[in-house]
C-alpha cells in the first residue's frame, strides 16, 4: 500500500506581481520561473523527493522523506534569495490525488493563491519516520516509443511537439480518473506518474486508450520505493528493459 | 505582413546522454533542462527574443533582432558551461509554422537528433536589419478570465492543472491548423501565441473554438513589433485593458 | 574542544581544461565557477554547512552533519550538470588547520590535480554522530568598523577594496599562523575564520595587530554550535552586539 | 592610447538587507551574491565587457562596447528577478584608476550605499561608437609559474592560498600605484589587470617587484582591443606563449 506524501508549492500573488506596476518582461518571468523550480528541485531532489514544475506558479512535489522542517528550510532560502515567496501545502495518504486534494485544502484555507496578506503559510504533516515503508512512492515513468525516429526527426519541431502534447493530455486525464494518478511531462518525450498501488493491467490499459484515442505508442516502467528518487529509479530501470526487450510494461519489482 | 525570424534549439544527442552509463538521477535533469532554458531565455531575452521551453529538448524561439553570430556566440556559451551542447536552426518567413518547419528542416538535413556525430550544428538565415519593420513580429498573449477564483482557488492543483492543459491542447491544435501560429504554455494560465497577420475575428473564433470545446474562458492581448519583446509587450498592456474593461480580444494597435 | 569537519573541493583537471583546446572566454569561467560555487554553497549550506570559494577551483568547506553519502551525491549531482568534475577530501580534527592538511593529502595521494586519470575521488572520514557536540564548531565573524562611512562612500571603489583586501590579506596570514585559524572573505567587508577553541584575548590580540600593522579597524562576533549554521549565525548575532554597543569583540555564549 | 569605459555596479543598501529583520542565511548570502555575479557577467560578457566580483556587492566592469540602454536593460533585468536592486556609474578615460573613480563618484554623488532612498541609480556617459578605436582596452593577464606543481599539489589547500593571495595583494598595490592599473584575481592563480597603455618593462618591473616583495613567481601575457574580450583573448594567447615559451611577459601585438 502506497503512502505518498506530496506537497504543493505555490507562489504567493505571483499574477498581480508580474504586472505591478506595469508589466514586467516576459524573459525575466520566464528566467524567474525556470530557476526557481531549478532550486527546488535541487533542494528536494537530493533528499529524494521528485518536484514537478506544472505550472510554475503552482508546483506539485512527491517529498517522502522530506520534514516540515525541511519544508520550512526551503521556504527560508527561498525567501532570502528571490523576489517572491512560497507557500507550502503537505499532506500524506494512499491516493496521491487526495493527498494532493488535501494539501491544496492546506493552503486555500490560509488565503487565496492572490491574497497580498497570505504569504509563506505552511501547513500540513508528514509521514513520520517509524511509519515509511519501502512502498510508500510508486512511480511510474512512461515514453513515446521512437519518438525521435517517428516525430523529431521527420515533423517540424512545433508539429512533434503537438503529438507530445496530446499524448500527455490524454494520459493525464485517463490516469487521474481512472486510476487516481497524478500525471506531469518532464520534457522530451517523457511522462512521470505518481500512483497508487496499482498493477500491470492497469498501465496496459491506459497505455491502449492513449493508443486508440490519439495513436500515440506509450512504454512505461514502474519502480516503488521508500521515496520517489528510488521508486523513479526504478522506473528507469524498467523503462530501458522495455527498451531493450520491446515490450510495453515493466515493472521494476518483477523483473 | 509579419516575417518572424524562428529559431529551433535542439540539445545533440540529449536522450542517449541521459541514460549513460546508467540513468541519471531525474533531479539533476530538471534542473539542468530548466537553467539551460533559463540561461537561454535571458541571452535570447534581452536581445528583444522570446524563447520556449516546449519540450525542454527541443525548445523554440523567436530571435528576430539576432544575427547569425549571436546564435554561434549563444552555442558557445552554452558548450562552455554546460555538459551537453546546442544545434541551432533558423528560418524566417511571413507564416511561422513555415518558419519554424523550415528552420526544423536544416537541423534535420545536418543529421538526426541521436546522431553522436552531429554536434553544435548552425544553419540558416536571419532578417538582414535593412529589411527589417515594425510589423515583423506578431504576438498574442492569452490568459484564463478568473483563473485564480474559478480554479486556483477552489479545486485541487492537479484539477486546476488539467483545465489550464486542456485549454492550452486545445488552443495550440486549432491555432496551429486554422491559423498557422505556434502557441505556448508559459506558466500560470498564461500561452503565448506567435502569429501571423491575422486580425481581431480570428482570436475570437478560437476564443469561442475552446470554449466550446472544453469549456474554459479565455481573453487575449495582441501585439505587433520589430521583435518579440516589443510586440509581446504590446500583448501584455493590450491584455491589461481586457482585464480592466471586461473585453475578450484586444488589438494593442487599434487602442 | 571543537571537532571541526573540513572538506577539501577540487575541481579536477580544471587548468587545463580551461585552455582546452583553445582558451575559453573569461566570462564563460567566471559564471561556471560561481554558479558551481553556488550550487554547493545550497547543498553544503541547507546541511548545516559552509563553503567557501577561496581559489573556485579549490573550496574549502566546514561540512560537519555531511556524511560520506552526502559528500558522493553532491559529486554526482555536480557530474551530473556540470562540464567538469568535483575530488573531495574529508578530514576532522581539533585544529582546523590540521583537518583541511589531512583533507588536502588524501586528494594529493590519490593524484596530481592536473592528472587526466584521477576524477572524481571522494577520500576521508566524517565525525560520526554519537560523537558530535554542540562545541565542535566555532566560528568568528569579522567586519570593518563602519567600512560604509570611512571607505564605501569615500574612496573610489578600487581603492576601498585595497583597504578590504589587505585587513584581509593581514588578518588572513596572523589568524592561520598565531590561532590555527582559517579565515576567508566572503563579500562587502566581511571575514568568516574557522577557529579551535580560542577565547577573548587571542581575537583582541588579531584586531589590535591587524589594526598596527594595516590600519584596517576590525570588529568580531564568536559563535559556537554543532555545525557551521549554527556557530557562524551565533557569530552573526554576537556581531550585531559589537554594532550596536561599539564593543570589538563579543563571543555568543557569553551574552 | 586607450580608452576604457569602467562601470561600478553597486547593490543598493545591501549590508543593512542582509540583517533585517535579523541576520539571514550565510549560505544564502553566498548564494546570492555569486549568482547575480554570475548573471552580470554573462551579461556583460556576451556583449564583449568583462565583470570582476571583487567585493561582490560593489563589482567592478569593463564595459566597453555596451551603451547605457544595455545597462538600464542589465538594472531592470536584475530589479525583475533578484530581492535586490543595483546602482551603476559609468565612466571612461585613458587612466583605468580615474575612469573608477570617476565611475564612483557619480554614484557617491547620488547617495550613500547604505541609504534607502538612493536606488537604481544610473548615471555617467559611455565611448560613443564612432570613436571606438581597436585599442581601447588592454588587459594583462598574470599567473603564477606551475601553481599547481609548486603549491597546489604539495602544500595544504589553505596555505597554497595564503601564497596566491599574497602575490596577488602585492600586484594589486603595485600595479594601482605604480602603473595606473586595476588588478583582479579571477580564480586558480589567475590575475587579470585592466591597463593604460603600458610597456614590456613596466610588466618586468611589476613581476620582478612580486618575486622580490613576497617570492611568488608570475608571468603574464598582454592582449589589446576594442573591447574586453577581444584584449583578454589576446592576453590569454600570449600567456599561452608564456607557458610554451618559458618566457616572462608576451604581448600579443608583438607575436
Amino acid at each position: 500500500m502506497t503512502n505518498t506524501q506530496v506537497t504543493l508549492v505555490q507562489i504567493d500573488n505571483y499574477g498581480p506581481w508580474t504586472v505591478t506596476p506595469t508589466p514586467r518582461r516576459e524573459a525575466d518571468l520566464q528566467t524567474l520561473q525556470s530557476r526557481l523550480y531549478a532550486d527546488i528541485s535541487q533542494f528536494v531532489g537530493n533528499r529524494g523527493g521528485y518536484v514537478f514544475f506544472t505550472r510554475f506558479d503552482n508546483m506539485i512535489a512527491v517529498t517522502n522523506g522530506l520534514s516540515m522542517d525541511d519544508h520550512a528550510l526551503l521556504q527560508e532560502s527561498v525567501g532570502n534569495r528571490y523576489p517572491v515567496t512560497l507557500s507550502l501545502g503537505v499532506a500524506t495518504g494512499t491516493d496521491p490525488v487526495q493527498a494532493l486534494a488535501d494539501a491544496t485544502q492546506r493552503i486555500q484555507d490560509a488565503g487565496s493563491a492572490q491574497d497580498d496578506d497570505r504569504r509563506e503559510c505552511l501547513e500540513g504533516r508528514t509521514v513520520d519516520e517509524p511509519h515509511r515503508t519501502d512502498a510508500d512512492v510508486q512511480i511510474a515513468h512512461f515514453d513515446v516509443i521512437n519518438a525521435t525516429g517517428n516525430y523529431t526527426d521527420e515533423l517540424n519541431a512545433f508539429d512533434t511537439f503537438i503529438e507530445i502534447e496530446q499524448g500527455y493530455a490524454e494520459l493525464m486525464g485517463h490516469m487521474r480518473h481512472a486510476h487516481d494518478s497524478l500525471s506531469f511531462f518532464v520534457g522530451g518525450d517523457n511522462i512521470i506518474v505518481v500512483c497508487p498501488d496499482i498493477e500491470t493491467a492497469a498501465y496496459e490499459e491506459a497505455i491502449a486508450h492513449v493508443e486508440e484515442t490519439v495513436d500515440v505508442k506509450l512504454q512505461v516502467g514502474v519502480g516503488r520505493g521508500e521515496d520517489a528518487h528510488v521508486a523513479g529509479y526504478g522506473a528507469k530501470h524498467a523503462l530501458e528493459t522495455c527498451r531493450a526487450d520491446g515490450t510495453r510494461v515493466e515493472l521494476e519489482w518483477e523483473t
